[in-house]
Protein backbone atom coordinates (compact mmCIF):
# COMPACT_ATOMS: atom_id res chain seq x y z
CA UNK A 1 0.00 0.00 0.00
CA UNK A 2 1.69 3.42 -0.67
CA UNK A 3 -1.26 5.94 -0.53
CA UNK A 4 -5.01 6.62 -0.36
CA UNK A 5 -7.69 8.01 -2.44
CA UNK A 6 -10.50 10.82 -2.36
CA UNK A 7 -13.63 10.86 -3.36
CA UNK A 8 -13.68 13.97 -5.08
CA UNK A 9 -17.85 13.30 -6.57
CA UNK A 10 -20.26 11.10 -7.99
CA UNK A 11 -21.00 9.92 -11.42
CA UNK A 12 -24.35 8.91 -12.50
CA UNK A 13 -25.17 6.70 -15.27
CA UNK A 14 -27.53 4.67 -15.91
CA UNK A 15 -26.16 1.62 -15.42
CA UNK A 16 -27.26 -0.64 -12.32
CA UNK A 17 -25.24 -3.60 -12.86
CA UNK A 18 -22.08 -4.54 -14.34
CA UNK A 19 -23.88 -6.95 -16.64
CA UNK A 20 -25.43 -3.98 -18.53
CA UNK A 21 -22.37 -1.58 -18.08
CA UNK A 22 -20.55 -1.37 -21.74
CA UNK A 23 -17.42 -2.64 -22.36
CA UNK A 24 -15.65 0.57 -23.11
CA UNK A 25 -16.73 4.45 -24.04
CA UNK A 26 -19.04 4.68 -26.40
CA UNK A 27 -18.67 8.53 -28.03
CA UNK A 28 -22.41 8.75 -28.65
CA UNK A 29 -23.77 6.69 -25.46
CA UNK A 30 -25.98 8.09 -22.91
CA UNK A 31 -25.90 11.18 -20.59
CA UNK A 32 -24.10 10.80 -17.79
CA UNK A 33 -23.34 13.65 -15.11
CA UNK A 34 -20.33 14.33 -13.15
CA UNK A 35 -21.24 15.43 -9.58
CA UNK A 36 -17.94 17.03 -8.14
CA UNK A 37 -18.24 17.63 -4.16
CA UNK A 38 -19.21 21.03 -3.08
CA UNK A 39 -16.05 20.95 -1.02
CA UNK A 40 -13.87 20.80 -4.62
CA UNK A 41 -16.10 22.93 -6.61
CA UNK A 42 -13.57 25.73 -7.12
CA UNK A 43 -11.32 23.13 -8.58
CA UNK A 44 -13.98 23.42 -12.07
CA UNK A 45 -12.72 27.13 -12.32
CA UNK A 46 -11.32 27.44 -15.95
CA UNK A 47 -13.12 24.63 -17.42
CA UNK A 48 -15.68 25.28 -20.99
CA UNK A 49 -18.63 23.17 -22.08
CA UNK A 50 -17.16 21.48 -25.62
CA UNK A 51 -13.85 21.15 -23.88
CA UNK A 52 -12.19 17.80 -23.96
CA UNK A 53 -11.55 16.11 -20.22
CA UNK A 54 -9.94 13.16 -18.78
CA UNK A 55 -11.91 11.52 -15.86
CA UNK A 56 -10.41 8.92 -13.43
CA UNK A 57 -12.76 6.68 -11.55
CA UNK A 58 -12.62 4.13 -9.35
CA UNK A 59 -13.89 0.08 -10.22
CA UNK A 60 -15.23 -0.75 -6.95
CA UNK A 61 -16.04 -4.52 -5.79
CA UNK A 62 -13.50 -6.03 -8.68
CA UNK A 63 -11.14 -8.63 -8.17
CA UNK A 64 -7.84 -6.90 -7.72
CA UNK A 65 -5.21 -10.31 -7.71
CA UNK A 66 -6.68 -11.42 -11.55
CA UNK A 67 -3.28 -10.76 -13.51
CA UNK A 68 -4.22 -12.72 -16.34
CA UNK A 69 -7.88 -12.89 -17.29
CA UNK A 70 -9.74 -14.27 -20.31
CA UNK A 71 -10.55 -11.66 -23.10
CA UNK A 72 -14.08 -10.53 -23.51
CA UNK A 73 -16.08 -12.34 -26.93
CA UNK A 74 -12.71 -14.11 -27.76
CA UNK A 75 -12.12 -16.05 -24.36
CA UNK A 76 -8.03 -15.61 -25.19
CA UNK A 77 -5.94 -15.29 -21.93
CA UNK A 78 -3.86 -12.25 -21.84
CA UNK A 79 -2.06 -10.29 -18.80
CA UNK A 80 -4.31 -7.93 -17.57
CA UNK A 81 -2.45 -4.68 -18.48
CA UNK A 82 -2.84 -5.66 -22.08
CA UNK A 83 -6.51 -5.68 -21.04
CA UNK A 84 -8.60 -3.16 -20.48
CA UNK A 85 -10.73 -5.19 -17.77
CA UNK A 86 -11.82 -3.26 -14.86
CA UNK A 87 -10.42 -6.25 -12.35
CA UNK A 88 -6.57 -4.82 -11.74
CA UNK A 89 -4.26 -4.04 -9.33
CA UNK A 90 -5.24 -0.49 -8.96
CA UNK A 91 -8.92 -0.41 -10.49
CA UNK A 92 -8.76 3.10 -11.91
CA UNK A 93 -10.74 3.90 -14.63
CA UNK A 94 -10.19 6.50 -17.37
CA UNK A 95 -12.30 7.85 -19.87
CA UNK A 96 -11.57 11.15 -22.70
CA UNK A 97 -14.84 12.43 -22.81
CA UNK A 98 -16.54 15.95 -24.23
CA UNK A 99 -18.23 17.93 -21.54
CA UNK A 100 -21.65 18.57 -23.31
CA UNK A 101 -23.16 21.25 -20.63
CA UNK A 102 -21.22 22.70 -17.78
CA UNK A 103 -23.68 23.32 -14.90
CA UNK A 104 -22.68 24.40 -11.17
CA UNK A 105 -20.72 21.52 -10.13
CA UNK A 106 -21.67 19.06 -12.18
CA UNK A 107 -20.50 17.73 -15.56
CA UNK A 108 -23.00 16.02 -18.36
CA UNK A 109 -21.12 13.91 -20.95
CA UNK A 110 -21.40 11.19 -22.75
CA UNK A 111 -21.60 7.01 -22.84
CA UNK A 112 -19.50 6.31 -19.87
CA UNK A 113 -18.65 2.61 -18.98
CA UNK A 114 -19.26 2.60 -15.09
CA UNK A 115 -22.08 1.66 -12.86
CA UNK A 116 -24.38 4.39 -11.57
CA UNK A 117 -22.73 6.06 -8.51
CA UNK A 118 -19.16 5.32 -9.29
CA UNK A 119 -16.52 7.61 -6.99
CA UNK A 120 -15.09 10.41 -8.78
CA UNK A 121 -11.87 10.84 -8.12
CA UNK A 122 -9.98 13.45 -11.52
CA UNK A 123 -10.79 15.49 -13.84
CA UNK A 124 -7.97 16.39 -16.02
CA UNK A 125 -7.98 18.54 -19.41
CA UNK A 126 -7.63 16.43 -22.09
CA UNK A 127 -4.06 17.10 -23.83
CA UNK A 128 -2.97 17.03 -27.51
CA UNK A 129 0.53 15.49 -27.00
CA UNK A 130 0.18 12.58 -24.67
CA UNK A 131 -3.76 11.65 -25.35
CA UNK A 132 -3.70 12.37 -28.89
CA UNK A 133 -0.39 12.03 -30.64
CA UNK A 134 1.13 8.79 -29.40
CA UNK A 135 -1.94 6.83 -29.68
CA UNK A 136 -1.38 3.50 -31.41
CA UNK A 137 -3.83 4.25 -34.82
CA UNK B 1 -10.86 7.88 1.74
CA UNK B 2 -12.17 5.50 -0.20
CA UNK B 3 -9.45 3.11 -1.12
CA UNK B 4 -5.80 1.87 -1.06
CA UNK B 5 -3.31 1.95 -4.31
CA UNK B 6 -0.89 -0.57 -4.81
CA UNK B 7 2.83 -0.32 -6.18
CA UNK B 8 2.99 -2.12 -9.66
CA UNK B 9 6.28 -1.34 -10.13
CA UNK B 10 8.94 1.94 -10.43
CA UNK B 11 9.80 4.60 -13.24
CA UNK B 12 13.12 5.54 -13.89
CA UNK B 13 13.39 9.11 -15.41
CA UNK B 14 16.66 11.19 -15.76
CA UNK B 15 14.92 13.89 -12.90
CA UNK B 16 16.26 13.56 -9.91
CA UNK B 17 14.38 17.08 -8.80
CA UNK B 18 10.87 18.25 -9.55
CA UNK B 19 12.35 21.58 -10.93
CA UNK B 20 14.30 19.24 -14.07
CA UNK B 21 10.33 17.49 -14.74
CA UNK B 22 9.22 18.48 -17.85
CA UNK B 23 5.53 20.42 -17.45
CA UNK B 24 4.64 17.31 -19.66
CA UNK B 25 4.98 14.04 -21.55
CA UNK B 26 7.43 15.17 -24.61
CA UNK B 27 7.00 12.46 -27.14
CA UNK B 28 10.60 12.93 -28.38
CA UNK B 29 11.95 13.56 -24.89
CA UNK B 30 14.61 11.11 -22.96
CA UNK B 31 14.08 7.33 -22.64
CA UNK B 32 12.56 6.45 -19.57
CA UNK B 33 12.16 2.73 -17.69
CA UNK B 34 9.01 1.20 -16.17
CA UNK B 35 10.42 -1.45 -14.53
CA UNK B 36 6.90 -3.92 -13.18
CA UNK B 37 7.23 -5.71 -9.88
CA UNK B 38 8.09 -9.59 -10.54
CA UNK B 39 5.05 -10.43 -8.62
CA UNK B 40 2.60 -8.65 -11.45
CA UNK B 41 5.04 -9.85 -14.37
CA UNK B 42 2.29 -12.30 -15.79
CA UNK B 43 0.31 -9.04 -16.13
CA UNK B 44 2.17 -7.83 -19.20
CA UNK B 45 1.28 -11.16 -21.46
CA UNK B 46 0.02 -9.68 -24.80
CA UNK B 47 1.96 -6.36 -24.63
CA UNK B 48 4.13 -5.58 -27.51
CA UNK B 49 6.39 -3.44 -28.89
CA UNK B 50 5.34 -0.32 -30.77
CA UNK B 51 2.42 -0.72 -28.83
CA UNK B 52 0.29 2.63 -27.28
CA UNK B 53 0.55 2.36 -23.60
CA UNK B 54 -1.57 4.49 -21.33
CA UNK B 55 0.65 4.55 -18.08
CA UNK B 56 -0.93 5.70 -14.51
CA UNK B 57 1.49 6.87 -11.53
CA UNK B 58 1.51 8.15 -8.14
CA UNK B 59 2.92 11.83 -7.52
CA UNK B 60 4.42 11.87 -4.12
CA UNK B 61 4.70 14.41 -1.84
CA UNK B 62 2.46 17.23 -3.41
CA UNK B 63 -0.02 18.96 -2.04
CA UNK B 64 -3.34 17.74 -2.28
CA UNK B 65 -5.49 20.78 -0.62
CA UNK B 66 -4.61 23.19 -3.66
CA UNK B 67 -7.79 23.24 -5.09
CA UNK B 68 -7.26 26.96 -7.36
CA UNK B 69 -3.53 27.19 -8.47
CA UNK B 70 -1.37 29.59 -10.83
CA UNK B 71 -0.74 28.55 -14.25
CA UNK B 72 3.14 27.55 -14.85
CA UNK B 73 3.87 30.68 -17.41
CA UNK B 74 0.69 32.19 -17.80
CA UNK B 75 0.56 33.07 -13.58
CA UNK B 76 -3.64 32.60 -14.33
CA UNK B 77 -5.46 30.89 -11.67
CA UNK B 78 -7.64 27.94 -12.46
CA UNK B 79 -8.84 25.51 -10.86
CA UNK B 80 -6.86 22.42 -10.57
CA UNK B 81 -9.14 20.32 -12.67
CA UNK B 82 -8.70 22.81 -15.81
CA UNK B 83 -4.68 21.91 -15.16
CA UNK B 84 -2.35 19.00 -15.44
CA UNK B 85 -0.52 19.82 -12.03
CA UNK B 86 0.82 17.33 -10.18
CA UNK B 87 -0.77 18.76 -7.07
CA UNK B 88 -4.27 18.26 -7.05
CA UNK B 89 -6.89 15.85 -4.04
CA UNK B 90 -5.58 12.46 -6.04
CA UNK B 91 -2.36 13.03 -7.78
CA UNK B 92 -2.14 10.21 -10.43
CA UNK B 93 -0.20 11.15 -13.38
CA UNK B 94 -1.36 9.68 -16.50
CA UNK B 95 0.46 9.63 -19.62
CA UNK B 96 -0.23 8.04 -23.24
CA UNK B 97 3.48 6.91 -24.74
CA UNK B 98 4.53 3.86 -27.42
CA UNK B 99 6.59 0.94 -26.20
CA UNK B 100 9.99 1.38 -27.63
CA UNK B 101 11.20 -1.88 -26.22
CA UNK B 102 9.88 -4.65 -24.12
CA UNK B 103 12.33 -6.44 -22.44
CA UNK B 104 11.54 -9.20 -20.12
CA UNK B 105 8.98 -7.44 -17.22
CA UNK B 106 10.03 -3.83 -18.07
CA UNK B 107 9.26 -1.61 -20.80
CA UNK B 108 11.22 1.44 -22.58
CA UNK B 109 9.30 4.52 -23.21
CA UNK B 110 10.12 8.21 -24.16
CA UNK B 111 9.28 11.54 -22.61
CA UNK B 112 7.78 10.82 -18.92
CA UNK B 113 7.54 13.92 -16.64
CA UNK B 114 7.97 12.50 -13.33
CA UNK B 115 10.79 12.01 -10.94
CA UNK B 116 13.27 8.79 -11.26
CA UNK B 117 11.53 6.38 -8.61
CA UNK B 118 7.99 7.61 -8.93
CA UNK B 119 5.47 4.54 -8.21
CA UNK B 120 3.61 2.86 -11.33
CA UNK B 121 0.35 2.16 -10.81
CA UNK B 122 -0.97 0.83 -14.13
CA UNK B 123 -0.73 -0.08 -17.32
CA UNK B 124 -3.55 0.02 -19.92
CA UNK B 125 -3.65 -0.56 -23.83
CA UNK B 126 -4.34 2.70 -25.42
CA UNK B 127 -7.65 2.77 -27.12
CA UNK B 128 -8.60 4.74 -30.53
CA UNK B 129 -12.12 5.77 -29.57
CA UNK B 130 -11.54 7.49 -25.67
CA UNK B 131 -8.43 8.53 -25.80
CA UNK B 132 -8.11 9.82 -29.23
CA UNK B 133 -11.06 10.55 -31.26
CA UNK B 134 -12.68 12.62 -28.48
CA UNK B 135 -9.68 14.95 -27.26
CA UNK B 136 -9.77 18.76 -27.81
CA UNK B 137 -8.46 19.36 -31.20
Amino acid sequence: MIATLRTIGRIETPYQSVEECPANIEPDGPMCRVVVDEKFARGLEGLSSRQAVMLLYWFDKVDRERFVQKRRGTGEERGVFALRSPHRPNPIGVAVVRIERLDGHSLEVRGLDCLDGTPLLDIKPALNTSEVNKTST
